[in-house]
This record gives structure tokens, sequence and C-alpha cells, in this order.
């Protein structure tokens, strides 16, 4: 369990990267003509969002380089060579996939609320939705060759980018395939959060790897922190769609399970005996007695035990690093991601 | 107007070449898990298209590297610098773009059928068809870093290949915002294309150069060639939707004039007294009564000149190359493109 010390340090390391990446969004992204598809494109960006991605980039920076946290510029970072990178583009290049992802997720869950705000396709239109996915997508990619980096190193941070776009892609194919079966697995809906989440955190995780120059040990290593700890994080996400309330979220509570998403509680509330589809469809249970009934089976308990493990998993990865107060940061966050309330 | 014998040889050349791109896009996206995104992700490009941007691709490399037309693979093409490069991944990537594009546009022009099939969002649904072109894309950005080619060139390559999708983009966002409008000059509307259609022509005529080493004055050169030959294109298109019937189109004749979409077609008319929005709202009129409307205005006339003026300066900009075969095919290809029935 986080100390509570231990969770405030977290969150403000999340908070003053998070303001040094929304400052870099703006700069990054400026309405312009045509105003309403760079409006669109700025707007989920601009709501909020706790920039977990960026987080965990910008630290790994400073773990792998040795970096103090907080006292180099991520415009003009020290790589492993000698020469500066500006970490910074990396960071905001893997917010911007995630918000086009978000974007146009949004569209096909029709769903109508995100961090608090009207989703985009709800706020402007479908068309313009679309059209602000698909220019927050062709951004990030022009970003991310910003970085200054060496050429075969940002060549290969780019073909990085592009596979992991691939396999969201994939990952959310299967997701909306997967609903309303009652026949998922658990190791394929593990399969499918891979995909679709859990390797843009490995991409943001290695990133820092392969753009500052460390070896293919290493970025690998990085890659699987970030795996597992993208893993940990859509877990505790799916725990907080049942227990966290609809202000919090920013969303619907509990949209995931009237939708009939499945995820790793109701596969193991279904593996268990209890019809997840009869209980949300009786009109005499409210969503409360639902979540009650998952808690009673050991569901919400289960998929909390299997997030720590994650979380555990990713923090033995980064031994391979130098025992750094970033790095200490980072395996900090990875428990705090599964420990956080919203 | 291009002799019957010069059309054979260009529609011949553009077959040779569609054959060569169509078999290399069914190696790089098979069908695999999840198979109804890939089957969804294919299913246009299998469909048909003239893949006139990789011709004009594959046919530019030809001119540049002083090689007879069709008489080396295009996989291991000879650059200006000695090595070799997979020029034929390039060709393949921005087809890929060209139909991400299309999926996307259809879904916001809520249009049912293109190249005589159902479009993605009909045959499979939005959800799909919003995943299918975003596959697409990221699929793009993976191939045309499988060049091979100088890792300076490649970096080249993709970043050039973002920001014309940024353009697409922007452009489509214009595109949409016209719609029903009056008041769109006939600059706002070249400015609208340029971006929409011409810089992905563009891209295609300049790739050649960046990926096989030739001077910025010659890539510049290129890129303009491209414009010109794009503009070309979209107002022929814009034509053809005039005046094409709806089997030859493989869509509904006339679709651009109801959907209230601004060509410059229509803005001539407008220029000329010509209310174009009353006369497709009059249930008296027939389709083609319009278009004779359009035609007596001299509206047909003053697209096609314009038309043609776009093609001689594009051939203008070829002058730069060597007197080749490939360059003498690309200038017949420009005048066909203004030509083509369909």
């Amino acid at each position: 369990m986080t100390q509570p010390g231990v969770s405030d340090v977290v969150e403000a390391a999340i908070e003053s990267r998070r303001q040094q990446v929304n400052q870099a969004i703006a700069e990054e992204l400026p309405v312009k003509e045509p105003t309403r598809l760079w409006e669109a494109s700025r707007y989920l960006l601009d709501a909020g969002g706790k920039r977990l991605r960026p987080t965990v980039l910008l630290l790994m920076a400073e773990a792998l380089s040795g970096v103090e946290p907080g006292t180099r510029s991520y415009r003009s970072f020290p790589s492993l060579t000698g020469t500066e990178v500006d970490i910074l583009s990396a960071a905001v290049s893997v917010e911007i996939i995630q918000t086009f992802t978000l974007i146009h997720d949004d569209i096909m869950d029709a769903d109508s609320y995100r961090r608090g705000v009207h989703t985009v396709h709800e706020e402007f239109d479908l068309e313009t939705a679309i059209l602000a996915g698909d220019t927050l997508y062709a951004k990030s990619f022009e970003i991310i060759l910003e970085t200054g980096a060496p050429v075969e190193r940002s060549n290969q941070a780019i073909g990085q980018l592009a596979r992991t776009c691939t396999a969201i892609c994939e990952g959310q194919a299967l997701d909306v395939g997967f609903e309303g079966r009652r026949d998922v697995s658990t190791d394929a809906y593990l399969n499918m959060i891979e995909q679709k989440t859990a390797v843009l955190y490995a991409t943001s995780a290695s990133l820092p790897g392969i753009l500052l120059g460390a070896d293919d040990e290493t970025v690998d290593a990085l890659y699987e922190f970030g795996l597992d700890f993208g893993r940990a994080f859509q877990i505790k996400d799916d725990l907080l769609d049942l227990t966290a309330d609809t202000e919090t979220l920013g969303k619907d509570q509990g949209s995931d399970l009237i939708e009939g998403k499945r995820t790793v509680v109701t596969i193991h509330a279904q593996n268990n005996g209890l019809d997840v589809d009869d209980l949300v469809a009786d009109p005499e249970l409210s969503l409360d007695a639902v979540v009650r009934a998952l808690e009673e089976a050991g569901s919400l308990t289960y998929a909390e035990d299997l997030a720590s493990e994650y979380v555990a998993s990713a923090k033995a990865h980064l031994e391979l690093l130098d025992d750094t107060p970033a790095r200490t940061l980072l395996a900090d966050l990875a428990d705090y991601v599964v420990h956080r309330e919203y």
C-alpha cells in the first residue's frame, strides 16, 4: 500500500510534468485555419487528463540519464551519448496518440462524456471528430521527428510509434468484438488490453531508451516495464468503472458493464457461475447491487490482485537501471496507478 | 488531345504498375487476426482503383534513375547513389494513405457506394470503418520505413508523409465547411483541393526524389509537378461527377452537386449568375438539365480549360529531368488524366 507521503510525491511529480506537457501541446498544436478542425483537435486535450504516459516517458528519461527529477529542461535533455534531445516532443507525441484513440473510441462506443465534458463528436459533430482524430494522428508522427535525436534513433522511434498504432487498432477491434460475448477467456482479454492499452505505455517507457541511446537490452526491459504498467493501469481502469462515481470518473459509472464490455472482473465472475449479462439486464437490480454481486464472487479482489502482480513485475524490470530518485519515482508511480481513485 | 495510341500506351503503363502494386498490397496487408478488421482494411483496396498515385511515383523513379520503364524490379530499384531502394513500398504507402482517407471521407459524406461496391461503413459498420482507416494509416507509416533507403532519406520521407496527412485533414475540413456555402471563391476552392488532393500527388511525385537521392531543387520540381497534376486530377474528378454515368463512376452521378459540394464548376456558374443550389433544389429539373445549364453558362469549359492549364504547368516542371521514355510517359499520363472518362 502506498504511504500518504509517497502518494503526495507521486502526485506532485505527475503535476509538474503535466504542466510542461500541456504547455508543449499548446505550442505544438496552435489553433489556426481551419479553426473548427484545430479547435476540435485541441478540445479533449484541453479538457484535462493526467498525462500519465508522458509522465512515464519523462521520468524514464531521467532514470536513464541519471538526472535528478525536474532539474533539466526536457527540451534539451542529455542523452547517453553526449548530445541533447528534445524528449518533451516524444512525450507530447504519445499523449496525442492517446487522445486520437480516445476521440475515435468515443465515436465507436457512442459515449457522450469524457473527462467531465462532451466527447468531441457530441461537442462538434461526427465528421469533425473523425477528422480531429486523424489530424492528431498525423501531428503525432510529425512531432516525434522533432526530437533532434540521431537520425537512426529517430527512425527507430517513429517505427515503434507506427507499430504501436497498428496494435492499438487491433486491440480496439478485439474489444469491440468481445462486446456481449460470453466466451471471452481471461487470456483473450489480457491479449486485448496488451494491444489496446499496454503497448502505448510500453512505447512511452521505451522511447527514452531509443531516443537517448540506451542499448537494446535496456530498451527491451523498459518496454516490458511499460507493458506490465499498462496492464495494471487497464485492470485498475476496469475496476474504477465499477467502483468510482460518475463525477469522479468524468463519465458514466458502470458504462463498460452496461455496454456489455468484457473485463477481467466480469470474466472472473462468469467463470465462477455469475451470469453478469443477466444481472445487468435485470431491471430489479441497481448498478450497486450488481457491483456487490461481483464483489461477493471475489471478482474485484481477483482483479486487484492481478493488477498488483503486474505492478510487481513492472518494478522488477526497473532493477536493470541504476538506483536513482527517478527510478524510485517510477516504481512509486506504478504503485500509485493501482491505488488511485480516479 | 491525347492520341489513341498514346492513350493505349498510358493505360498499359498504369495497368502493369497497378498489378505490381496490388500484389505488394496483398503481401504487406495479409488478412490475420482480428480478421474482421483486416478484411475491412483490405476491402476498398481490393475493390479496384487505378493506382494513379503509385503509378506517378513509380514512373518518376524510372525517370529519375534513367531506367527504361518496366525493366527493373521496384523492390530493388537503383538509386542515384548506387544503393538499391524498395521503391514499391513507397508506392504502396501512398496508396494506403489514399484509401484510408477515402474510407473516412465516405463516413463523413454518408456515401453508400465507391468503386461499384458498398463503402466500408456500409459493408461492415461504422466502428470497423473508422478502425480500418486508422489501421491503414499506421501501416502506411510502417511500410514507408521499409524502403531500405539511407536513414536520413527515410526520415525525410516519413516526415513528408506525416505533413501530407495533416494537410489532407485540413483540406477535408475545408471541403466539409464549404458545403452549402454560396460565398466560396475560386481561390478558396483551389486552396482546398491543393490540400485535400494535390499534396498527396505531390508527395507521390517527390518521394522517389527523396528516397533515391535527388538534390533539393529536383525534389522541389517533382513536388510542384505533383501539385499541378493533382489539381488537374481533382478538377477532372469534379467534372466527371457531373458528366459520367453512375455505372462508370462506381458511385452516384451528380452526388457532389446534390450534397451541395462547391467545385470550380459550380463556383464559376454562381459567379456568372446561375444559382446552382436553386437549380438542384428545383423538383422540375433533372440532373441532366442542371448539367446542361452549367454547360450553357460556360462552366464546364472553364473547368476543362483550367485543368488543361495545370497539366501544361505540370509538364513544364518535368523539363528539369533528362528526356527519357519514363518522362514522356509521365507527361502523357498528365494529359491522360484530364481526358479520362472515369
